[in-house]
């Protein structure tokens, strides 16, 4: 008889678990960085621009120079030469002279601002007309006006998307620290298992768990272990969750749904650990098991796929998010029911639905399906106190 | 002179571009398949389960023999035995017969429910008392109780995520046909631009945009191939496409914001394809150029990352999800300007804003910051009709 716990209790049970703890940090390339959360501050250590660029085509010019100019009275300037990109002025201008620059050229000392080209006229030989003042600064883009140095330019903790790619770029940062991503082990039991690969024998089934939670797990910033499937045999799942805890930070094992395998693995937790609870009061998801074995956070996950993936959302993953890991997010929609949900006094319960204009339709199937998943847009919350929900009441869906 | 077309027109002229072209499919492994876009409806092959299954622990029996059971009056059975994990029940049942079965495991020949063990008592030697009544299939799920063959379980265009992979293991399927992900070359331009891993000589600046739109690309179900940094010769750049039209589906050049080196790339894919259009009305991004060269797509973007970002948003990005690319997509937010906003009459243009509680504060930058995309919290396009948007106004803001 199992002694359930509410799924409230089970999630702070769950988190408690792992209070204090993190997988530490790893450098991660530039190209490999995006959607990993950043372990530390990232402070420039550099002027950006590194000197002061013309943001326009046109002639670098001393501003005061121009002063007064216009299309009747232009201002007249010795046209020193051209700079061309990537270059840096050697030559210093001086009062009255300006110098052709490019889009992003460097300016040369002497020069702080510059004229555009459709202001300017240089048909006379070594003189450039300028019909239009410029200020101080004009078209120009000053050495560090972007970024100067000891300025945080990202946060610690924020994930990494391509918009903060750039700035990495310019300040020449190709590693950067990052939190580890979590590590989980995925253990099949059940001597009714075969590999995916395998066309199953008469009472066999393939192992859709490992290949469906190793998928969650992906998709919710973390790497796996599969550790494969195992017997329904205490010395060999002893052994499995040995290795697992070696090579991983968290452990699921799913299967065993039958009373005898749920206690096998209940047995080893206890004497390897500490077993924290034995059955939630979830619907699906009732026989699920965690606890801490050989050093690590073991979850018993139910063998039926839809109730394993539930459990995993519900609470692997608010473990493996406070141990560090990106989470994909779960977006919500509000929609109405299109029929009566009885209610399940009690137990929290999922159900899967499918949403059309603003309706949510409750999906049931037998225990053990697995079409459910595939076929249904969200999935609805029911807390465990609830009397039943009616025809056309308001539900929150979360989304697939 | 540019001569600059709307970004509606421009964005019609890039889509017409590419109408009626894909960049066909490939077989993808089940354990590398997430994000992916499925190219065919996947039809079962197979029962699923594949034999009728027990989903509790219990005892098979012929449910006619449980009638009329009850506390008092239990239905007396013979017990034959019990079916183990994974094995198939070798003999039939008979009429008075039961047989001990575990959740999951196979139903016998002659049964066709379970009674769960708890409604049970098998206290006296090879019999079996039966306290409650079963209907025919009561915790029972059948073969093809779940998928049937000849049932399309998911549907052609299908995105997979996790939910769709237990299925896809329940039958086996552990390759699955899927849209090939866009290739495109990113080439950067330009004399002053060096490799992000050394530290720029005066004059010169890193390339950021490669890095930068490589993630873009990378975020947006794209492959990237980094065509590096090309200096602005003519015949390097033209050596340059027509390589990388052979390795790619379209093809960024980036760079040359200044009026010769646009020029030079306008004049490349004249003399090699069709230039569509040279010059947008959109800002950022003005100098932007498209057209088809050496049998590819080729975009002209503006050298300034922010503005070569936000063509490749507005352009680049709707063209790839045409060839069959799985975008990230933008999440959309409506908020009220914490200012008035001037009218930008005739362009289009891209405002960054930083979102605090409903309130969208506009975030101006010089031409060419780069931290401006990595603190904004997203982005308004301005239509070019509008005549200035008001503090308090609403605005929808596209997320990064």
């Amino acid at each position: 008889m199992l002694n359930v716990i509410s799924t409230g209790e089970a999630i702070e049970e769950v988190l408690n678990c792992v209070q204090g703890a993190s997988t530490g940090t790893e450098f991660v390339s530039l190209s490999a960085c995006l959607g990993r959360k950043i372990a530390k501050d990232i402070i420039s250590g550099e002027f950006i621009p590194p000197f002061s660029r013309s943001t326009v085509d046109g002639f670098a010019v001393s501003a005061s120079d121009t002063y007064g100019s216009s299309e009747s009275i232009p201002a007249m300037l010795t046209l020193k030469g051209e700079i061309l990109m990537g270059e840096k002025a050697e030559e210093k201008i001086k009062k009255g002279e300006c110098i052709r620059i490019s889009t992003g050229g460097m300016l040369p000392a002497g020069a702080d601002s510059v004229v555009m080209l459709e202001h300017t006229q240089t048909d006379f030989d070594g003189l450039c007309l300028v019909f239009k003042a410029v200020g101080p600064f004009e078209n120009v883009t000053k050495k560090g006006d972007d970024i100067v140095p000891g300025r945080m330019v990202i946060k610690k903790g924020t994930v990494l998307s391509s918009k903060h790619i750039g700035i990495l770029a310019s300040l020449g940062i190709t590693e950067i620290e990052c939190t580890k991503r979590p590590v989980v082990a995925v253990i099949s039991t059940g001597d009714e298992l075969v590999e995916i690969t395998e066309k199953p024998a008469d009472g066999k089934i393939r192992n859709i768990n490992s290949a469906m939670l190793s998928a969650l797990l992906l998709e919710n910033g973390c790497d796996v272990v599969d550790s494969g499937i195992i017997r329904d045999s205490k010395a060999e799942l002893e052994k499995a969750l040995k290795i697992a805890a070696d090579e991983s930070d968290v452990i699921l094992i799913s299967g065993g749904s039958s009373a005898g395998a749920r206690d096998l693995t209940a047995e080893i937790i206890n004497e390897n650990g500490s077993l924290l609870f034995h059955g939630i009061s979830m619907k699906p998801g009732k026989p699920t098991i965690f606890g801490s074995c050989f050093g690590k956070p073991v979850f018993g996950l139910p063998g039926h796929p839809t109730a394993a993936y539930f459990v995993s959302v519900r609470m692997v993953l608010p473990l493996l998010t406070k141990l560090g890991a990106v989470a994909k997010g779960t977006k919500k929609e509000t929609a109405v029911l299109s029929c009566n949900l009885p209610s399940n006094h009690g137990r929290e319960e999922i159900v899967c639905v499918e949403l059309e204009n603003g309706k949510a339709t409750p999906v049931f199937g037998k225990s053990g399906i697995v079409s459910l998943l595939s076929e249904s847009d969200g999935y609805v919350i029911i807390d465990r106190n609830c009397e039943g929900l009616k025809t056309n009441e308001e539900v929150t869906v979360n989304l697939f």
